[in-house]
């Protein structure tokens, strides 16, 4: 996608902390951290959302949480525990349209759910 | 597991508001909602968390997200938005040590992420 900032990122045309890359998935630091670890990790592939989710997509959905997983443990916060989120729309505050996964620790959370 | 209550909702041992189930998930509501939807997704197999996720696992995972999209339409707030969410450990405020996903709608979400 020509416009999308995540997109730029994933192929390099646009800076980041990046942190880990795959055939299927790239993550990198957030620019705004609201904690002492805050990652996005997004598809490589343009999806807007979850509500663009298909069955087929599954297995590559499941595999932002495996890297999640492994970063956590690269984070050295897997112990002390980590908050996963993925905000769709505009009540949630979806700011980028390109679906990311937040790998957010290093602090107790200071905020219930809702 | 046998102490675990989420398997015991699963196998109708325990009682819940179960909004779908089939052969690789269940969905119920919280019972203590935070906004007007709020429903856990979980795998009907014990997972204790995303520690403990293996590759495996992947394509049950992302599973959750599709099920999730559709309870999203169900409760009529895919295009409002919702946040999903996966606690890990104590700094994320786990509770049940059964993988779980929240599904928090129906509502502007009221915290930031961190």
């Amino acid at each position: 996608m020509l416009d999308c900032i995540f997109c730029k990122i994933i192929t390099g045309q646009s800076p980041s902390q990046m942190v880990f890359q795959d055939e299927q998935v790239s993550a990198f630091r957030d620019i705004h951290p609201v904690a002492p670890t805050h990652i996005l990790i997004v598809p490589n592939k343009h999806i807007a959302s979850i509500n663009d989710l298909t069955p087929a997509d599954e297995p590559l959905v499941g595999h932002l949480f495996t890297v999640a997983r492994q970063l956590a443990v690269q984070e050295g916060i897997e112990k002390t525990g980590y908050r996963l989120i993925i905000n769709t729309g505009s009540h949630a505050g979806q700011m980028v349209f390109h679906l990311h996964l937040h790998l957010i620790g290093g602090q107790r959370v200071r905020y219930p759910m809702g």
